[in-house]
């Protein structure tokens, strides 16, 4: 922990409370454009797609777009955000509406925040094609920004997000995968989004280039955090809000990064433990208490907590050049507790 | 058929060679940015996108882009497509990919035009996020093109694609829907594809505002009428190059114009086989024949293939108050030529 990183912490406390007062208010409307936007001739379309977007969740990457805007929005004076930022919100919402209804269909989920998937309710064809359909009206919402340079952001992080999974694919079961290997698998599927909506919210609320490039950094290291915390609590934390069961990804054969830890400093005794359970599938009752036993003895747990805090330092650092204001002293906050949370 | 249309038959020989040598030059340009833009680090991406890119197929809607592109490029005069032709083309060809990667997952076929589906050999998950990849790769291309228009067109088409096949999930089985509805699936699943390659190639390449919207309806009836003869041909052809084999839809209990008219017209015992065959799905040997012969008795092939030719001569239509060339009657050639090749 840096001693900069000691200093704000001090002055901010770690709360996404700040920056959910701040959007409170351009939510609201964001969340009419969602639910408008949503409208089709075919039933279906509302039906499904409304009970994903109506589950919730954080809409963590709405609300970073949106605080984009109005850091943008502050240097370029104007009273209200436009229609644009409300449409770029919906339509980040969209795609990952879009990768998570995908994602339980390749999963074979048939839970999500304690609900009933799409997938299990409509079936997988449904769940593709609402899919699609998302990540196509998403496009529509961009092109009515008028902007050419979101739809080259977002299209860029679309693309990235697919790298993103079809990479974790590759190494599902592998224990001994590399550390960078992991690290561009979260970057592409989580971090990009989330810098490419507060880069994007900037630029729509007229916020200046070192302005938009602040938030673009913010974002991605934001989003590493996320990710790396994400993946560390399914062996840390007890099924909670957290929107899966703890050893989701163990059962799976999900390598994120303190498996990659454990591996690389275990034993030849531990290794055979993690290609018998990840490599094979191989998974007997107790298993996963042996896992946690195994990261906890290797601090896997709290050295991967470190590294997202390390991210978030970073994150802190990409706002130093800005101007002091309450959104600047609310981001830092919401960033701080996005790893606070986890303890 | 009218007198218009029989004119023009006798002038223009159904075929597609004029159209094909038109663009020979400007598709090989396209080839190569199909191959340039599959890259990426991840290496299933351009394996499992190069396979089904490699398949080929007709190419009918990058030829009808450039096709449009060349219409355009008539009337702005410069010497050369530009590159944002080329990549507008490649981008119709990933859009219509990433369709068939998903409709592939759906129908969990495991042929397609005779070769091995993706998700036969690399599994629903890969080609789940292919198809999602190959989308958004379409739309970081149409940025590249720098013109927003196109994005308008072309994320418009893709959202009423999967309207389109939802639409059609929601008729499968009920062979008692509206013909109304049919046409509704055709024109979103296939049509407006057609269409938007044909207008944002000609919008591209600097076409006028009127030769524009004549390469719009010219598409608009060219794909419908493609759609209803390939439909219909599930009933009428022997496996061919058609990309299916004859029988498929009755099988899967796809509802399509055939069987619309014949349901119409049918007796209670006709209506008696619809309704075992296509809605309960319980089907036995000689049951093709017989829906075919039933087919037959009603006249329902020819009946569809004459609604195709309607198509055709609004197709023929559209082209009318452009200026005669050689490109000219390349695209009536063509249009007479995707209801001929029926025969």
């Amino acid at each position: 922990m840096t001693s900069d990183r000691m200093t704000k912490s001090n002055i901010e406390p770690p709360s996404l409370e700040a920056l959910l007062v701040l959007t409170k208010q351009a939510m609201a409307r964001t969340n009419d454009v969602i639910i408008e936007r949503l409208g089709s001739d075919v039933p279906l379309i509302p039906q499904l797609a409304g009970h994903l977007v109506a589950a919730g969740g954080k809409r963590m990457r709405p609300m970073l777009c949106l605080a984009g805007a109005l850091m943008g929005q502050r240097s370029s004076g104007t009273p209200d955000l436009p229609e644009a930022a409300h449409l770029l919100a919906a339509s980040v919402e969209f795609i990952h509406s879009a990768t998570l209804l995908h994602d339980d269909v390749i999963d074979m989920s048939d839970k999500r925040r304690g609900r009933d998937t799409a997938n299990a309710l409509w079936g997988n064809e449904a769940s593709v094609l609402v899919g699609d359909f998302l990540f196509a009206r998403a496009f529509q919402l961009m092109v009515l920004t008028g902007d050419i340079s979101v739809l080259d952001m977002l299209s860029t992080a679309s693309a990235r997000i697919t790298e993103g999974e079809i990479k974790q694919m590759s190494l599902a079961g592998e224990p001994a995968s590399p550390l960078e290997d992991y690290l561009e698998v979260i970057t592409n599927k989580t971090a990009i989004l989330f810098a490419a909506a507060a880069e994007s919210g900037c630029r729509v609320g007229g916020g200046t280039d070192s302005e938009c490039l602040a938030m673009h950094h913010y974002g991605l290291s934001l989003g590493r955090a996320f990710q790396i915390c994400d993946d560390t609590l399914d062996y840390a934390a007890t099924s909670d809000g957290m929107g899966k069961n703890a050893g989701d990804d163990f059962r799976d054969g999900k390598i994120t990064m303190p498996v990659i830890l454990a591996w690389r400093d275990g034993s030849a005794q531990e290794r055979a433990f993690w290609q018998r359970t990840q490599a094979e599938g191989n998974i007997n009752e107790g298993d996963f208490e042996e896992a946690v036993a195994i990261l906890s003895y290797h601090n896997a747990i709290e050295r991967s907590l470190a590294a997202a805090e390390q991210e978030i330092d970073l994150a802190l650092k990409s706002l130093s050049g800005l101007d002091d204001s309450a959104l600047k002293s609310a981001l830092i906050s919401a960033a701080l507790f996005s790893v606070k949370r986890s303890y």
